[in-house]
């Protein structure tokens, strides 16, 4: 079978297509998934880079992926030949608050191996059955963006319809993130680098919108639009470069969710007494949080927003594409 | 100021129309409110036949009500004259889980004194702001319909998108339950007592609907609905007749939200074990709850059902028309 | 390896002594475990008379056991040879609420096989670690009654020191809910048949105890201990016989958290109105429930109360013993 | 009656001992308390410093005191004449969770007046009953320094038996964080300036102590204790010069309670991302806190430590023994 990996952590050149024997027979539990599709996120480019924990003996690309169940256990009875499922990020973080125990600690492409192969063996327990009107490109942009959004939206306190959320840019968890909040009934303030991303960010459900680039002191923005008194749910998709506003842009007695990296770590935060803002750091989520979400979006007919989509032979063009931060919603990978 | 109350606690009959001194000066932290509406409830019905405790010295009818700010106390800086207000119905209840504490037993026309004057004092943590689009009628059908289903929905654990609630009639917690409900993004299955019912209530939001009439298992109906598996929260609005269907309508894990009493009490409630339910009485909500559900209606523009207004003098007419059950949401009493 | 078995699900008499083959090779996260020690409950006999829902191919008898590791897969980094062991009652509830989802469902002894074989093959997750204060006698004691108990006193509400929590009899869940009460500085109030028994109860930290057999209408002297408010949280262990009285002894706004059976399934629950009471059935608890569990007894220094040591051939006996109720805490059997 | 105040916000040199009138009749729901002790917070000197926002008109000082019960108003019947009370130091936070509300926004010594004067009139929810067992100088040691240490405890997530938290320095909040944390039976280890007073804070019930002058790395040698884990929780009281080590002391997935401002506020917290800490600020706690409080020192007969007890006119030298830190538990005022 095809896999597309890196034995050298060295990056996107280091991408090798690999011909690979498949998974052997069946042990107790366990399913067998013939791989669809699959999605980017960002860290799957520091996962290349070696910037996480890998396997030493190199590293399967991408973390996120939906197929085909082609073979079950028998003691498996909830799963069927032929059932859509996806794989879930945080394999053994099944549900709850997060802890650090060897059954948390365990996620897909890194330490775990990724999920560009054609076929996977995985227990019963890491997969997700996908509503019938999500295609597997649709399923495969979930496990890690959707999961995140979700878990970053409800995971630590109930998100109430009323209630103001702040999100940053138009990628997975951004477009994710919006359209969840929405559902939700919650008011959501968006922050992007231009006027027409900002433009297609309202038209997918987003109550109102700030360019950055244009209004550099933006949470001011944000204060301004909530009667002087901030969000009361800020979740951060920036990281070094954005925390501090986010910080300044939620309301006394609010949430700030740090998720993203995309502008590196931040090294200081300001400001934490005087904010009087809770800080809950988001892990991405557990196997409840997918199934919550999964329920919601079959519910409310949601599909997420597929900016563009490559062929397995094409994963480092689509990888390029994804560090030109160019796209708006999630870009996947065809099997 | 006129006031419409019983000296007797004979039920409707005995109410009479009375003059009465307005309060007198403001204490530290008082408010005057002008009342301006008012909204019926079942429980008005007990309290003035004397089946809930009252005052030694007669009751002030109904529990729920709105007016316009006259005078506020010196200290008092968040509320100003001229202010929209309504009263909350668990005067002491500010926040949190409900305790057996003496501030959490102070409740609106029994053990206090009820609303229809046209004048009242009261502390201003017993006022909340009434969002623009609310009139005072439509804020008197909130105190202690709106509230109860408002903490029914979400005061006890968070209701996520895509979970299923089921409701019953199409009284005034009903009817907010159904449109509070759709807020959260869930599933709402209703039961009613004719298609015509049924019908309004579809109209209203509900994504199905079951007449309990010409289908008297209806628990079972339910099932069916949800693929076997039960609904996620029962809010019981009948009492001794509905709630061990209700109990039998909901999934292992769910939950089951008591309210109400419009059948009588239960006295026994069975399959309690083998239903493996959560059951958790409501006891209307705080006035955080209270707080949040504005929020709520006020971002997305809802307003309570009114079925029918009466003026202050036809008070006895107005309980006589919910005593028959006919109404379709609130009954509500212009001053 | 020898196993001890039912064929015909003819309760205790149809048990029946096996040799087997012990199981095969490790697939991946997987551990194999010599067992050393179980512990008997009163649902092995409702297992073995089956009541629960056993494999059609009979059922190795017992849920509760401990052991040595002996082997581990690969991919398990964090267990190793030599680990003393618990095995998990709930092996796929690691943590969070429970659900109805597949991972939930399986349970030692009824789906799952029990544990009286001399060697078990299972997913690392269904493993926790045993402080080194615990014997295997001991450890084999948790799973079921251990886990039960912490998951009632803390699983749905935090229990908070000086609160008041009612307990019953003198088996496993009674005896370590008492010692783990303690532990989190509850006050707690004990029911049991004679005064001898209550002695031993206070002896092992009750802090009040009523005998039953000559206090019939304990509930209400629960209520006189309590200045008449109720306790808190009653963990109701005795079933048909017990509840009502369990939550005519509870305060409004309390809990009752139903657990046993002992004295058959209620049919059913008067007074729920009325008493205001939260209802929150145990399903024992997650494997998060089991870890903190055992950190708190670790560090506290607690050890379960063992009544009686049998060898693995008198599992009969042993359970007679359990069925005659004279029991006083665990009985174990050892390996 | 005496009062003592500063209309300067002068800081201590600017108090001055003044006459002034009781205050008048009793309104509705009111309460009048004739003071009996009161005990000295870090921030009552920041509040005669005028760093908090205090009154235009001049500031009686101190938050915290007991008394005893002189007057009721008629429809008070839950406290009687010769009660003796606590006053809460949020007046009108009652439970559940903080909010920017106005009923959050009174506490006690700025925005309202202090408790150093003889007589008082407050509302009926602004009072605790005191158990038995504290005299008024102990009670006046809980309403600021207690309910700050049980909220951080308890307030955000249950606190559980065998969890380990981080306590710094011997002040109210340390030393009742400390016997607080003890009742919920969870391992405490402490910071502190000199090997004697951390000899106290073992004898006082620490289970292991760090002299952070000796060790100034000293969140490695917490982690150390922990086997590298980190703690549970960590409760800062030192503010900017022990933020970032208290982090680094705190496990993964453990939480961060910050309270303190001795050494200043905080600029920049760093690590917030590595560490994955939840960040949860405390503003004291709610009046359920401070019943909860009190339940848990009664039942267990816990008493505050109290360093040193000062006259009513020694109050100026009582603010510069708290200034000069050289105290071990609480300062307290006699009337």
């Amino acid at each position: 079978m095809k896999t597309f990996r890196t034995d050298t952590y060295g990056g996107i050149d280091s991408l090798i297509l690999q011909h690979a024997e498949p998974p052997g027979a069946l042990a107790a539990g366990q399913v067998r998934v013939g791989m669809r599709a699959a999605s980017l996120n960002y860290r799957d480019l520091m996962a290349l880079a070696g910037q996480l924990r890998g396997p030493k003996e190199g590293l399967i690309a991408l973390s996120d992926g939906a197929g085909e169940v082609l073979e079950v256990a028998p003691d498996v009875t909830h799963i069927a030949v032929g059932d859509r499922v996806a794989l879930t990020f945080n394999t053994g973080w099944l549900g709850g608050p997060w802890r650090p125990d060897p059954t948390c600690l365990t996620t897909r492409c890194c330490p775990l191996q990724g999920v560009m192969q054609e076929q996977m063996v995985v227990q019963h327990s890491e997969l997700v059955l996908l509503p019938e009107q999500l295609s597997f490109a649709e399923g495969a942009c979930l496990p890690c963006a959707g999961v995140t959004a979700w878990h970053a939206l409800c995971g630590e306190r109930p998100l109430l319809p009323g209630m103001v959320v702040l999100l940053q840019g138009a990628g997975g968890v951004a477009t994710l993130g919006l359209q969840l909040a929405k559902l939700f009934g919650a008011r959501v303030i968006m922050i992007s680098s231009s006027d027409e991303r900002c433009q297609r960010l309202r038209a997918l459900g987003a109550d109102e919108t700030i360019n950055y680039k244009t209004v550099p002191e933006w949470q001011a923005a944000v204060r301004d639009l909530t009667g002087g008194r901030g969000v009361d749910l800020a979740i951060d998709l920036g990281g070094a470069e954005t925390i501090d506003r986010s910080i300044a842009a939620t309301a006394m007695g609010g949430r700030l969710a740090p998720v993203g990296l995309v502008t590196g770590w931040p090294n200081t935060v300001s400001s934490i007494f005087t904010a009087s803002v809770d800080i809950t750091p988001v892990r991405v989520g557990s196997r409840d949080d997918f199934q919550n979400l999964l329920r919601a979006m079959a519910f409310h007919g949601v599909q997420p927003v597929i900016d563009r989509h490559f062929s397995f032979e094409q994963l480092p063009e689509a990888l390029r594409y994804l560090e030109s931060g160019k796209h708006f919603g999630k870009i996947v990978i065809d099997f």
